[in-house]
């Protein structure tokens, strides 16, 4: 018998099980052909299925209009930070971000390869603890970048910023992308690495308004632009096929859980279930994000002293709750509670954090 | 039972079935962990492991000397294709390459956009038939670049050129590394995307010799360096984790044959077995490399017609034998036939090619 864990890990984060054993299932045989899905040529007809699977899982689920391209390229975000301002860059006009975090930074330190960067609203002065509002673009910005939910800090957008009509949002979703319904057609860009919600490592999901894909410099090499990768419907080269094939796995058990609709009410049950504990503790568990800035997808606390927070992460180990350790920047705790994380999981880990106050109060 | 196929496809290629047997048993519980691999982070000591391993692997393979990084990025060989010139250019210095096919074209084509690229020998006068001899690289070059075996055309090199010693030598193995014993150190840089010999698509293992990480300049967005990856053993991002892992688990096999001076051997064997078929069978069969420019590991071939090789790919894949089909600059026939490529796979077809040679002559 398999012993599986609860995995609170923030990323390569848990998967359907479903999807697990779909996977491991058809490992020596895909559907018959006598080899592993990985042994397949990418411009096979069996792959193709996959492939396009996965992209029609994305612009169902997601409600992507046809003139969005999706494409899934290799590299992971830290490669879309500098994909991004390439990309879109125009002449002359500022690339506008919002600093939430060391995501943020990080997009924001490429994005000066390329051009004039200016930050145009941060939660810096607070340790990252909450999402600014008002956020005011210019009207003259090559596009606009935030990042949708911050793994670290545990905060996450719950409005979108508005943004001049002809300004384009690109927007990282690594680590909140499907978390709830969200309109496509207010983003310029989306994208995500697949490795928290809705895959493995490995694969990148970048969704592109097609306008876009016009903006790049000539003289760009091949890999860097998006247009090539639109060209070939992502099959420029040889692609990440076994991670796309996991992609298209865990999509297909998001759409049997009802969709990014369904997903949403679970994942804001979860989420309600340790936001409650905390609120309820006395001030035993102290949350770190603002109240309503608090992430759907990682729940980020601190313990009465370092000590009894490396107890707690210990013991939820010892009792089958992996992956609780904070980032060093906040410290403390952190549960990744991500779409593949079952209710049952988090209710697990609720029982035993109840269990540890009550004891180490 | 499980049916398995010989899969002579060009890559992705087939992998050795002991390490498709040991994903599918460790896919939802790895070493215990209760999770699989896929789920596990990338800054666990669980993966690192594995990651480490990997490398090391290679290291003992291939006899890396110690001033050589390995790095396990994403992209493929068409990355590398841009980050050699990026990462080697030189201030008014020209960047020499060889063209042996269409990926060293594309290579050429890359190296374009970041200063003077001189193709120093060509073999585009015989369609790509043969390997060029008595290659001079210039003194003053910034580096010099081969592709060491040609996909499509089934050639390769079997004896390095000459480099002068200032010049380091930059070497595409997508579709021959480890297939025989190489000296690493004729070689700046050595790359190749994983997919034909060492594991699946998604990641590429480039080798690097350690003073050539401080040429690019400072200005370059942090992914394109190889210097930001090898300063965190390839953990500066979530690379591609379970790629790297059916890489370990194929070079464990390896290991298992006698190493890459094993392989070798049976590199040899295998090669020849089909060779021998195409000098005996009187031109019903005709090879289109010549003949000290074969590769080990694609071969290709023409039948007296198209029709008869349209037959012969069907009734091949009839009998198990799939993914024969040439490519379309060459035609004809292509049995790629890399290190997981079973002796008994290759005898398999010989048998049938003996056969359908006696019933369509």
């Amino acid at each position: 018998m398999t012993k599986r864990v609860y995995n609170f890990y923030a990323g390569p984060a848990t998967l359907p099980l479903s999807a697990l054993k779909k996977a491991q299932k058809e490992l020596l045989d895909f559907k018959g052909t006598g080899m592993s899905l990985m042994e397949i040529s990418h411009r096979s007809k069996e792959y193709a299925e996959v492939h396009t699977g996965a992209s029609d899982l994305v612009r169902e689920l997601m409600k992507i209009p046809d003139d969005y391209k999706i494409l899934w390229l290799q590299g992971g975000a830290s490669t879309q930070f500098y994909m991004i301002p390439l990309n879109l860059q125009q002449e002359g006009k500022p690339m506008e971000y919002v600093n939430t975090g060391a995501w943020s930074k990080k997009a924001i330190k490429e994005g000066g390869f390329f051009g004039d960067v200016k930050v145009v609203a941060s939660s810096e002065d607070k340790n990252f603890s909450y999402i600014p509002k008002n956020i005011q673009f210019g009207d003259n910005a090559a596009f606009a970048h935030i990042t949708a939910n911050n793994t670290i800090y545990g905060t996450e957008f719950h409005n979108w910023p508005k943004v001049p009509a002809e300004v384009p949002l690109a927007c990282d979703m690594s680590s909140n992308i499907m978390d709830k319904v969200v309109d496509p057609k207010q983003f310029g860009v989306i994208y995500a690495g697949a490795q928290k919600n809705i895959g493995p490592s490995g694969v990148t999901l970048v969704i592109v308004r097609e306008d876009l894909l016009e903006r790049v410099p000539e003289n760009t090499p091949a890999m860097q632009k998006w247009k090539t990768h639109a060209a070939k419907d992502s099959l420029f080269n040889t692609g990440p096929c076994w991670a796309i094939y996991m992609c298209k796995l865990s999509l297909e058990h998001l759409k049997g859980l009802g969709g990014v609709n369904g997903i949403e009410k679970i994942n804001r049950e979860k989420a309600k279930l340790i936001y409650d504990l905390i609120d309820k503790s006395d001030g035993f568990f102290k949350g770190h994000a603002e109240v309503d800035s608090r992430s759907l997808m990682n729940v980020t606390f601190n313990l009465p002293t370092p000590e009894l927070e490396e107890k707690c992460v210990k013991e939820a180990a010892q009792n089958g709750l992996i992956g609780l350790k904070g980032h060093r920047s906040v410290g403390g705790m952190r549960a990744s509670i991500y779409n593949a994380m079952q209710i049952e999981g988090v209710q697990s880990l609720v029982n035993f954090l109840n269990k540890f106050q009550e004891d180490n109060q």
